[in-house]
């Protein structure tokens, strides 16, 4: 069975997991506490697993992979149904730009470490810290809402009707969103698709409170 | 004829250059200042292309594409050769995974706009700038150089002896590095692939100050 190491706050996880659930491949959680004694994924037989030191890693048979992204495109070559891509070169660009959007402008800028080192290095206050988070949420989710307002391809999700590794990077960054009340009366098309999303089980069953190494 | 929306100092922009020049797939720059009048991205007739108003855009005949990875991946659906992805699921993946380490880790927290925030928004001094810059570059490195030193699938190149995406990414990162004056004497075979890139035209070609709009 495949094996995920997850956290289950982690967005990146949370991407793994609703690509597997979506796909209907069973999995079991290898819990990675990020925060427990100083962070378990720095453990050396983590960082066997991962140099890099982060979740999630799956491991499937014999392969070990690394960073959400990569992860869920090889899902998506080896159990291509349902698809997480669209048909057609065109709409899967625009599918993974929307993803690339949330996966390299907005997460990347919240994520634990660099908040640690706003705080411990930088001295910055707990305000300006979640300040900075908000920022880059707001400012990043208004770019994806732009994206998606104005056309004719978005549908009741990121691409049409069908989930989507668009969709699939959305929904846990919102729940971060959330999580640090941000705004997001300026996104309602994006508000919109993340309401549709958790009618879907492969996104509510995802979701951080429902893991076992949820607090 | 392929035209890209691209600013001769953006790593993304540079990473797109590499990908069309090893496709052999002549393209147009239009030059987009970065810096000048408070940055072009933010034209109204720029963000018409990009709403989230980040270069590179490549429009190329009916289609506007934005996000370089997605950029990427699209050429390598519609010009499969030479391949810029390995054969196989798992090597694949293995390939998106350095890419995204770079893309995902490092680039973001880098980047004009969140050096902006910290200089501006929270009154840091550019030594301590500099000293973010630095750090993020010379920790994700090693966790590139970790994911290639220990590898067999290693060679020339990150991924046997081919060039693929993640030497597309990583190029563009070390003149970043070497710009701010990153320590890179722990990352050897990095390094080593860095040179090997830089002797193929199709590198070589694409680095910032051959672009027309280089300073």
């Amino acid at each position: 069975m495949i094996k995920l190491y997850s956290y289950f706050r982690s967005s990146a996880s949370f991407r793994v997991r609703i690509a597997l659930n979506l796909k209907g491949l069973p999995f079991e959680t290898a819990p990675v506490h990020l925060l427990k004694g100083g962070g378990e994924q720095f453990a050396p037989g983590f960082k066997l697993l991962n140099p890099a030191a982060l979740v999630p890693v799956m491991v499937d048979g014999g392969e070990t992979l690394s960073q959400s992204l990569a992860i869920i495109e090889y899902l998506e070559e080896l159990y291509p149904s349902p698809p997480l891509l669209p048909q057609g070169a065109s709409a899967r660009a625009r599918v993974r730009a929307i993803a690339l959007s949330i996966a390299c402008e907005i997460h990347p800028l919240n994520n634990l470490r660099v908040l640690g080192y706003l705080s411990k290095t930088l001295g910055v206050s707990d305000d300006e810290k979640n300040a900075w988070y908000r920022y880059w949420v707001e400012t990043g989710l208004a770019a994806v809402e732009a994206q998606l307002a104005d056309d004719p391809r978005s549908g009741a999700f990121c691409h049409g009707d069908a989930a989507t590794l668009a969709d699939i990077c959305l929904v846990p960054q919102i729940f971060n969103a959330q999580r640090f009340n941000c705004e997001l009366g300026h996104v309602p098309t994006v508000m919109g698709i993340f309401r549709r999303c958790l009618d879907l089980p492969a996104f509510a069953d995802a979701v951080p409170a429902k893991q076992p190494d949820a607090a």
